[in-house]
């Protein structure tokens, strides 16, 4: 599988969110030595009333079950919006190598818009890849918030 | 309560990640209206192999499935040791008013110590205490790692 394929996956759990009617966001942890997908998460926050629930952190411990340890080591993070400075410390926290992000967050982002926490004198900061099917992460986004405004 | 008595809390909690062989961090999370003690956590990383498992998050959890909400609003958060950028985020994200916390942590801390991440232009950022009974909370860490030395 190539980064486009892990980002599609990750659309594709956004989506799953988006029908439960939470914000839309997927990820998924990859193992980079065996190509295999060993974590997906997607934002959970509303219907487990649970403010860590975001895909990011749900993606990272599903991965940590797998290995049977809380250092991911040797993985890529796939994410269909920016991380937020919560899921950007879980990222440095459990040592993943490389994180790929779809869509920009000006409000929120933690990597690249509000503040560049990767660039912060943190250990095992991670290397970044941005914008990575930038343009349909976003729509899918854009397309669920005008969704909630018809309704209203 | 007053301050010192939720953080003397926390510090109990750490005791007990001690006990366990977890590096001590120990929290609570207070309502500010009724002075109740609705979220207790201690660091389980090691135990549970869960990148996640900070004292502030599991302290934030359980706080969340006690108002069966993730907005912990009108509470405040004590903490034996400066959050990390993880837990600074996730206090933005939980809504949470105010923070007490106890040592500084010149490494990882995102609060005051690496970054000062409640000055950045995040919405929901809380009020900070920083430094109570700070001397007795480095303590309890240096004591911790001064034995784990003396085994090896």
């Amino acid at each position: 599988m190539d980064d486009f394929e892990y980002m599609r996956e990750a659309m594709r759990l956004a989506d799953i969110a988006a029908a439960m009617g939470e914000i839309p966001v997927g990820a998924v942890v990859a193992d980079r030595l065996t190509g295999e997908i060993i974590g997906r998460g997607y934002n959970r926050r509303e219907c487990d009333s649970r403010p860590t629930a975001h895909a990011e952190i749900l993606a990272i411990e599903e991965a940590a079950r797998f290995r049977g340890s809380w250092r991911l080591t040797d993985t890529t993070l796939y994410v269909t919006l920016e991380p937020c400075p919560m899921c950007s410390g879980a990222i440095i926290n459990a040592r993943i190598t490389r994180v790929v992000f779809g869509a920009y967050d000006p409000k929120a982002g933690a990597v690249c818009s509000v503040e560049q926490m990767f660039r912060l004198p943190y250990n095992h900061v991670p290397r970044v890849t941005a914008g990575l099917l930038e343009i349909p992460c976003a729509a899918q986004l854009s397309s669920f918030f005008r969704n909630i405004r018809d309704k209203t």
